[in-house]
This record gives C-alpha cells, structure tokens and sequence, in this order.
C-alpha cells in the first residue's frame, strides 16, 4: 500500500518549499538553542523551567503543522498527524530536547525539528497517508541531570526501573522530586509504555557527530548499527595531607594516581583501536593547598566490537589495579551502564538508502558511536537512523554546526522515504 | 625585667596542674571541632554560622580565663590579660580559628587554645606579668572560602586589598557582602591594624603537620621559618566533543593534557626535592559522554630555598608547555599567590629552645613546609613559632591526631617561656 493521494497537485514538492522550509527548521533550531539555563551555549536539562519551555515552543510548532500535541507522563513531548485511515498504525519520527551541560542547538533537536517541517510539506501538498505521523520529542537522552540516560524513551519501552525515583542532581534533589515540581508523578510512568503493536517504525534523525560524512563530502548517511558502550565509575581513596610539609615519596595523592589512570585509559584505547573517555572527575577535599584524598571519575568506552571493547577494558581495569597497587591508593570500580550494539532494521536500512538514491546521492552505510534513544526504542520496534553531516564532526558543543543544504537534503531524503514508506513490510495486519 | 610575683605560693604550677590543663585544652578542642558544617570533618569557613559560633565558644573560654575579649573588624576574635603595669605592652599568642574543607580538630585551634590554659595556669599560681598576654584566634588563614589566604593576620598588619572585596565564594557571594552579612565592614577593614609599637612578640603554637618531630621522638621543636610558596592556576582549553564519535588520535582532551601536566609536577618536584601539588581541578564540561573541553588545575610549590623552588618552577612550566603543544591544547598560566620565606625571631627561637631545655627535652630546630598567620605578623613583630607532634604528620584531615602527653609538654614549655620572657630584648622602652 502506498500513499493515498487526495491532492489534485504533484505529489513532490517543488524545489523553493524544500528550501524554505529547510531554513524554518534551520530557524527552529536556532530558536531552540535560546531555551537555555545560560546566553552563551545550550543546556537544557530534564525537568527543568527550560525543558518546560521548550515543550510548549514545539508543541506550538507541531499544532502550527495540524498536529495533535499532548505530553506524556515522563515529560515527553508528542505530536500527531492523524491517518484518515481508522485505526491506522504509526510511523514514529523522533530524537531529544534535551542537552549535555555546554551544549550545541542540532544534537537531539534537529531529529525533533526536521520531521515538524517534513509534516508541513505533506500538508502543504496536501497528501494524506494510510498511518499516522507521529514526532516524539524525548525529555532525557543526555542523562545530564540525574546521570541515568535514555530516562525518556526508556519510559516508552517498559525498561524504567523504580529505583530512579532516589536518582539525585547535583543538588540532591531526587528525580521523583523533580518529577513532583515538574507536575508529574514517577509512580505514574508506567502509563507512558507504547503499546507495540501500534508502532510500525521509529526513525531519529541526528547530526553524525563525527567526522565520516565530512570526510565523504555527503550530506547524509544510513545509519546500520549503534555502538555499544560501557561506562564505570572509578574511585580512589588515598591520604589527604598538607600540600607544604608531606614529602613527595609519602603521599597518597588519589589525584595524581587518577591522572596516572586516564593516561592509561587513553593509550590502551587507542592501542586498542576502541574510544573510551574520561570526562568527568571529582576530586576532594579539591583545595589548593591539601594534597587530594579522594578522586572519582568516569570511564566511557565504546567499539562496534563489543568483544574488542570487552578485551580493552580489561587491560585498562589491569592498568588501574596496578597504578593503585604502586600508589597504595584503594580502588574501587563500578559498572554504571552498558549497553550492546544495537542493530537497525535492515528493512529500513534499505528504504533509506532507496530514498537517498532517489533524490540522486549515493547512499552511504555507517556505524554511530554515540547512543541514541533508537538504543531503547529497538526493543519495541524496528529502528533506522538517518545521519546528517555536522561541522568538524562537532557535537556536545556550542560550534556544533550543520548547513541549511544539509537540511534541505534530509528533508528531501525523509519526504521520499515516507512517500515510499513500505508499509506492508511493518505492518503484519494490513 | 622578669616576672612580678604576687603570689605567696611556687611559681611554677605542679605536674597535676599541667595535667588538667592539658586534659583541659584536648576537651576544648575536641569541643570546638564539633562546631562544623558537617558532622563528619571539621569545616568552619570564614564569615559563616561556624565562625560566629566558634567566636563565641572561644571567646566563653577566655572570660573564663579573666580576660577581656573583643571581635575585631574583620571578625578574629581577641582576648586580653591585662598586666598590672600601667602601659604595658602586649606578648601575642594566636593562630587560626578556620579550617580547610575537610579538616581536623587542631590546626590553628591549638594555637588559640592551648595560650588560654596557659592563662589560666598563670591565674592559678597568681603570676603578674609585666606585661599583657593577648590571645588572638584568627578568622580566616586557610582562605578556604574566598581562596585568598591569611585574610584574619592580614589585616592586623595592614596589608589589606581593597579588590578582595570582590572575591567570590562558590555561591558566588562576594567578600563585601559576606562580611556584611556577618556584621562586618568591608570598608573599615583599616580600623583593626595593630601599632607596632604595642607589640612585644608574636608566638604561634601549631601541630607540626610533617613528619620530623615523629621521626625524632619529640613532643615539641622550634621554627626556625617558614618556606616560601608559590601558587599558579593552570589553565588549559581543549575542544569539547562527543565520547563515542571522535577518533583517539583526533582529540584535545583538556583533562588527558592536565593529567600529564600533574604526573610532570609530581615528578619534577621529586626530583628537585621541593614539595609540589595539584590539590584542585575543575573540569569542563565534566559529563560522562563528553571529552573534556577545558580543564583549570591549582599548582602550589614549596621549598626552605626559594632559588631551588624557583628553578623547579621553571621546569615545570616547561613540561607544561611541551604537553600543551604537542596536544594543541591553549595553556595560560596565573600565578595567584607567592611569599618569600620567613624568619623567626633568632631571640625567639633562643628562648624557645631555653624553655624546652629548661624542662628536661633537647630542642629541635625545624623548617615549616606550611604557611601560617606568623607569616603575615612577622611584617609588625618579630614572630616565634612552637611545632608539636601530630600522628603521622597527617594534617588537613579529620585523622588529624595529637596526645595529651605533648600537650601537656607544650604547656610546660608555653609556661616556661613565659616566665622567662626577656622583655627587655623586645621593648626598646623598658
């Protein structure tokens, strides 16, 4: 079954609308990017009066677009263009409206943005479709505020768990707190689940945030697979002692001993062929003048070979039992999340390089290293993942850049995908 | 001119005597370590609910010793022995009241407590001293809250800034405001200089916070004077990026460049047989899925020999900028703090010697690796400096740990050197 056309006019839009509405998405974007705890770059976090803010902008978007708008019970922000078909089933569109702490106006947002303009092209050319259009707009990917990622589409797919109501933030509110302020109720998410058998598909688009499309000199790329990850929390006790009068040979400085640690983290990665990233550390008592006592970072490391990654960390972990063995520093390590590399759906793999094709580029297949909630959305249905060149491969940054040509052709590319969208391979009731 | 006996009994108390106030000075500083922001460590912070409370207990034990006491201007807290004699001028004993983050019960406190049992000792035995004894417990040395140091001495001595007004804590709460707050004025600071002329000496009693009294089985030894430091803060800028897309090679992790940039510390100043440390580090963004963009490190150096710590810095700053260069991270360098080494009072030190020989314990000359109050007074007064035996050496810690055997060896010593007290080596008026 393919689209229902009602329209008298062509199906595909002309060229002027595909760039004009690549620059109101380029516009969105940039307006967006404004919601922001801070003037000088995005960081928009989950429960927050930005969160809040955003979800009314875009849901004032998304009715703009003949949608129906509505928020869920984890703070997700949905749209619908309902089918003319009844009971039809739905093709779901979506990323995340929410930010690492110094962050960019296109990671998540672009995925939110790009199909509100797809859904005014088909309006505009008055096409109507045997399933609905759905666009999610997910309140937590980044896991900036309460450490835990994916909280928003994990809601979705049944895999919330009731001990992150005692999440905290760096202010030691609770996440179930936080939920209560925000107007809603944790006990409640359960009601979010998405029943599966409503859904044919879910596609996020999302800037690459890496450097192959650059490379390349395409626009957009199929995504195949997401890479999986593990991440630990790495302590270290030693001995806090004055800075002026403890002679180098006798300390115990956990800080010296976890700078040690991520030098080692960054030669066996790369030995390795693997990324693996300390980005965060606490030190204490973290004072000019004491020698450090206790240090905490995270470890992040990520391969599309899980069984490589697997052998990294292990040397990694070996490194660090012996640089705490020589610093007479205690070590303890903690496995705070992993995740499998996650497969796209080979039926959508196809469409979408089908559509990139038809539009007259050569498709390109490549892997993400980032997660994404398609992580969590493949438990309920078939994933794809349209990839779109950002600058420089930067992203979780203020600089992150993407072109309004870029944009143009993912609307092109996205708009052929859902004229050619292959409902019977999705839909075993049709 | 030596002591007035008024008394019709010994001038020296009995070994009971010294005993109960030994047992007297561990109680109160037990006492005072409990007047703490957390209930685990001892963290009292200049111009808070802490500071004032101290103040008050403090200044409890001192009426209780049959001086008058008075909060100056800047908030350190005085007590006075007035002498019999009509314009007598002043012995001062002191150190600090504040604390680091996570301190113990005895650096600085000791030095305020230990000259109020002295007090008292010399109010049993009804000695009339020639001149008077102050006591001055000092608001603010470790600079824990507004990272300038020596806030409390320093503006007895004059030596005052009119831009700290504008130093900011973690909340972002400015000098000025806290001072006012706590019901102070930043603007007549000035009032609290003391005339030099008033001054006879000033004499610090401090655990060790090293090593050396341990190793040579000596409750006690004399400061010869305190090294001089240096501190920098280090600055680096990276570029921010996502944890899973950007390759090993092509990174600029401002967090990897400071952990090499602090095992070269750690190393250049072993080898230089200074004492160097990075007891601070902040971290940007400082989330687990995002490469370090830009990271600031405090650096603090320290040697008996300013030329030796001097060179090492240079070297260090040369490592530094290799390690910048070679990972195209931007390196800006501040230095935030520098004092020269300071001298004791050869008078002083002669003294203190006599007092701890007088009473049976050879004296033992040191060098103190930390700063003290005694560095800022030493611009009005000649200074002397009394060390006691700590466990371990361990210091700025809540294992802080000393005995009440070495304090009743330090009020032996206290006592005796205030008996023999040479006025006339200090005042050019007797």
């Amino acid at each position: 079954m393919s689209v229902i056309r009602t329209s008298i006019g062509s199906v595909s839009a002309d060229n002027d609308e595909f760039k004009q509405h690549a620059q109101w998405t380029m516009n969105a974007c940039q307006q967006l990017g404004d919601v922001s705890q801070s003037p000088d770059y995005v960081d928009r976090r989950y429960l927050t009066k930005e969160h809040k803010a955003a979800n009314i902008l875009v849901a004032q978007w998304m009715r703009d677009a003949n949608m129906q708008t509505w928020q869920d019970g984890v703070g997700n922000l949905w749209g619908r263009l309902q089918s003319v078909k009844t009971n039809a089933k739905t093709l779901l569109f979506g990323s995340h409206l929410d930010t690492v702490v110094n962050g960019g106006k296109y990671d998540g947002m672009l995925g939110v943005v790009a199909p509100i303009a797809l859904v005014n092209m088909l309006n505009s050319a008055q096409i109507q479709l045997p399933f609905n259009i759905d666009i999610v707009g997910f309140c937590d990917e980044e896991g900036t505020r309460f450490g835990s990622t994916l909280l928003g589409s994990r809601a979705l797919t049944g895999q919330w768990q009731p001990e992150w109501a005692d999440l905290t933030d760096l202010n030691g509110i609770t996440l179930r707190q936080a939920m209560q302020e925000f107007g809603l109720d944790f006990d409640q998410v359960d009601k979010c689940k998405v029943p599966k058998e409503t859904l044919l598909a879910y596609v996020e688009t999302h800037i690459e945030q890496g450097p192959v499309l650059e490379a390349n000199n395409l626009a957009v790329g199929t995504v195949t697979a997401i890479a999986g990850a593990k991440r630990l929390s790495v302590n270290l006790k030693g001995m806090a002692g004055h800075a002026g009068t403890v002679p180098m040979q006798s300390r115990q400085d956990a800080l010296a001993g976890a700078s040690e640690m991520i030098l080692a983290v960054e030669k066996q990665a790369t030995l390795a062929g693997v990324v693996s990233t300390v980005g965060k550390i606490t030190n204490r008592p973290n004072a000019v003048n004491v020698i450090s006592g206790d240090t905490e970072f995270s470890l992040d490391i990520r391969s599309d070979d899980d069984s490589k990654r697997d052998a990294c960390l292990q040397e990694i972990i070996s490194c660090l039992e012996t640089i705490a063995g020589q610093r007479v520093l205690t070590l303890s390590l903690a496995l705070t999340h992993q995740a499998p590399a996650v497969l796209c759906s080979t039926t959508l793999i196809e469409q979408l390089d089908k559509a990139t094709s038809a539009i007259g580029i050569s498709p390109l297949r490549l892997l993400s290293g980032a997660g994404h909630d398609a992580m969590a959305m493949a438990d309920i249905c078939p994933v794809g993942m349209l990839f779109v060149r950002c600058e420089k491969g930067i992203s979780h940054h203020p600089k992150e850049a993407i072109s309004t040509d870029d944009i143009e052709t993912t609307l092109r590319v996205l708009y052929q995908f859902v004229l050619d969208f292959n409902l019977a391979a999705f839909d075993q009731t049709t």
